[in-house]
């Protein structure tokens, strides 16, 4: 094949995938020629076959463009043998949780679905105006940002507006204790890490949130499920029992409006829970990122609040109640401070300093309560309204959980329901639900489906409850 | 203790550690009533208990505010016995290459120290007005965002743009190999974790970089150094050698401008390497954020290049020639594409959305290319001064590397100098330098040094390398 050809199959190929649109400019011939390190002339010649392809025309003082009717056609063309770097062969994965949910989450975007199945917030109730007026005047008041400024522990006074927070809420923390992490995610991966190694057994409750069993798969553990009871938490004397018979590395748990369950863990249950691991020394890694969003006239107490050992991984973000796309999350590692800290650097050096700063600026005002106190009102109205739906809209041996804050509802279906098969039938009609098989790793829940309810309750939404409603009641009479 | 005694305890606290500053407003006598569940006779009580000891003072119709001589007093006193949480015990760490890394990183932001030791760019040589205008612009057009948008493999524009730069440099990519990641770190130690498992064995470059090592220790596995040429990267034969007598699971390299010895492999070399290690099914984990600053007339292939088996992980980043704290990076990571896709989505979720549109909608524009003819050029400049300058201060039997690209300098000292204790002898006069023992596990490279040359040449920068130079004379006589 001569230069001029490959060159023209190249470019081909690039609008095949993509990567040229429809209408936009390609490289100068001169930018070309320097880009390829090939001759002008070979750059022409091969411009000149494009055109005679149809693939890109030529405008007067402008230069070459891809053709529209050429991106369209080839979009749907397979690729030239020729040019195509060679597929890789997967190498083959198991069917795992982590699987089942990615594909959940792709399946909401790739459909625009009615999003029950989704496990984040309705953003559109985050005051996104004013944190991103926070942002720009951060942006026009910086000339420039330097790394080194925010490297673990993180931006020093969004760290101290964090501490100011649980200060003003109860919990004295200190400032030196806390880690910024992308998001909460990474903060509970970090204090993982920094308590257990690979191989090591983890307990967590069943049903438990996936992202736990995310990072107990992640990091080459091992996870043991202990009953959980769906208003007190994880069943403390289950827990002992375990304890007893095995060496068990680290607890996760969420004690605060569980995913999936929406439980809030009484206080004496969670001074239970701290002091029976701290008797046998194992660390606790809560999970606390509903912390906010509680449904009664009191805050939540949590775990970390009846820690004196320094063994409590306390774990939380701005994610589920202020804006989930800046991904700021923190950790409080109590005595694995320096452990998590290094990790983070190891993991991804810094987290973006903007979103740092511009959380930090939107918490020295006094808007976050009253936003909070906003959002807890509409979850707390959008919860009731689900559930009493669901009770009617399902048929009879339909249960559903009495969430005590967060977003999300649990629905116990009539024992026949395959809960995958729903999923599949709902995602056919453009719903998305959250299929229980994601809350375990015993292959348990198999009848139970987790419905967010954050987003607003609108005609349509009740019109996909009710199409819901009929999926399950035809599979509970086959 | 009263109730009110330990709130007036507890705020006295969050002001000895700066949670509340000098000057600041704390909250106001019903606010502290509803957040600690208290009476408001109790707060009442508190404030004045604050006040007779001339920790707050109350501004009319304002609320109550920290006095700055409380503030200042406080800050230096030991914590109060009955209201610090008792400080956990740190669990020993092993000093090692990571440690060494961040106390230096600290050292230079901690001293406001000439930033020879800096791994980081001169952020002021950035087009930052224009990227923050584009993040500013999609903050203002953007109601909200959904998280589910951004979920890996990234933004579907960023990810076009990266395969669009890619194509016109010659390298056609599939976009549907992109992964975007938080900074090259994580595109690496995603890929290492996608290939490798604890306790296996690693080769990398020596002296090599060290967020390799970072990488290597994080996961548990084992690095194996082997010879590396200052000119022609790693020594192939000896790569031979160490695959025969071994099982190694990858190859980590960067080949070009490598940091810390800015070699630029040849392109032949650069195939021998991807063929060796497909002949033995070695996957390679390419580190190429430097690829575009390089000093000559061409711009250099990658290992990618080569790859014709998807073998090749592919690691890139925009920190170190468009922006470092937007934390923009990615892999190619070949048949290993879903592994890496879904490590990204257990380590971090998603990649904040902002800071990815900003860098698609800045690479649409046409300014990259002139940015980065700017930086090539300043940094050519600056080595050939710093090396110049290091020759003229430093004593006989000093040897400098002669970087391709990039903006660091490798100095080989004279044997007898440690460069440790020079690291803490310049450290004592405001100057930071990369000590050499961060490029090994080995404990190699006691006498030599890193210096950056990023930064803009200044009669205190010359200053500070004739300080340097007449320690290490100092030492070498000595």
């Amino acid at each position: 094949m001569k230069l001029y050809e490959k060159l023209a199959d190249e470019i081909t190929e690039a609008v095949r995938r993509g990567v040229f649109a429809a209408g936009e400019r390609i490289a100068s011939v001169r930018q070309a020629s320097q880009q390829h390190g090939v001759s002008i002339k070979t750059v022409l010649h091969a411009y000149a076959l494009l055109e005679s392809r149809g693939i890109v025309e030529t405008r007067p003082q402008s230069g070459y463009f891809v053709r529209d009717a050429a991106a369209r056609a080839l979009a749907t063309a397979p690729a030239s043998p020729r040019t195509a770097r060679k597929a890789p062969p997967p190498v083959p994965a198991t069917v795992d949780v982590s699987r089942l949910v990615l594909s959940t989450l792709r399946s909401i975007r790739a459909h625009d679905a009615v999003p029950f199945g989704s496990p984040y917030p309705d953003p559109s109730l985050f005051p996104w105006r004013r944190i991103n007026q926070y942002a720009n005047a951060i942006a026009r008041r910086h000339a420039s940002w330097n790394l080194i400024d925010d490297l673990p522990p993180g931006n020093p006074e969004l760290i101290r507006q964090i501490a100011r927070r649980y200060a003003e809420n109860g919990l004295p923390v200190d400032p030196g204790e806390i880690v910024i992490t992308l998001g909460a995610t990474e903060a509970i991966n970090l204090s993982l890490q920094a308590v257990a190694k690979p191989g090591d057994t983890v307990a967590v409750e069943s049903p438990t949130y996936y992202a736990m069993l995310h990072a107990i798969e992640r990091l080459g553990m091992r996870a043991i499920e202990v009953t959980t009871h769906p208003q007190h938490g994880v069943d403390i004397d289950a827990l002992a029992k375990v304890i007893a018979r095995q060496k068990i590395a680290a607890c996760m748990v969420m004690p605060n409006f569980q995913n999936p369950l929406g439980f809030r863990m009484p206080d004496e249950r969670k001074r239970q829970l701290v002091e029976l691991l701290a008797a046998h020394e194992i660390p606790a890694i809560e999970n606390d990122v509903y912390q906010e969003l509680y449904f009664g006239d009191t805050r939540p107490s949590s775990l970390k609040t009846f820690d004196t050992n320094g063994l409590v991984l306390h774990c939380a973000s701005f994610s589920k109640s202020l804006s989930a796309s800046y991904r700021i999350g923190w950790a409080l590692p109590g005595r694995y401070r320096a452990q998590v800290e290094k990790l983070k650097f190891l993991n991804t050096l810094t987290t973006p300093s903007v979103p740092q700063v511009a959380v930090a600026d939107y918490l020295r005002q006094d808007g976050y309560d009253r936003h909070l106190r906003h959002l807890r009102k509409v979850y707390r109205q959008q919860a009731s309204i689900m559930s009493a739906l669901v009770l009617r809209f399902f048929p009879v041996g339909t249960r559903v959980s009495t969430p005590q804050g967060g977003y999300v509802l649990w629905v116990e279906l009539p024992p026949q329901v395959d809960a995958m098969r729903l999923y599949q039938a709902a995602l056919a009609r453009g719903i998305t639900i959250g299929p229980g098989l994601m809350f375990s790793t015993r292959n348990d829940y198999r009848h139970f489906i987790r419905l967010n309810y954050s987003y607003p309750w609108t005609a349509h939404a009740e019109a996909a409850l009710k199409t819901l409603g009929e999926l399950v009641s035809a599979m509970a009479a086959a």
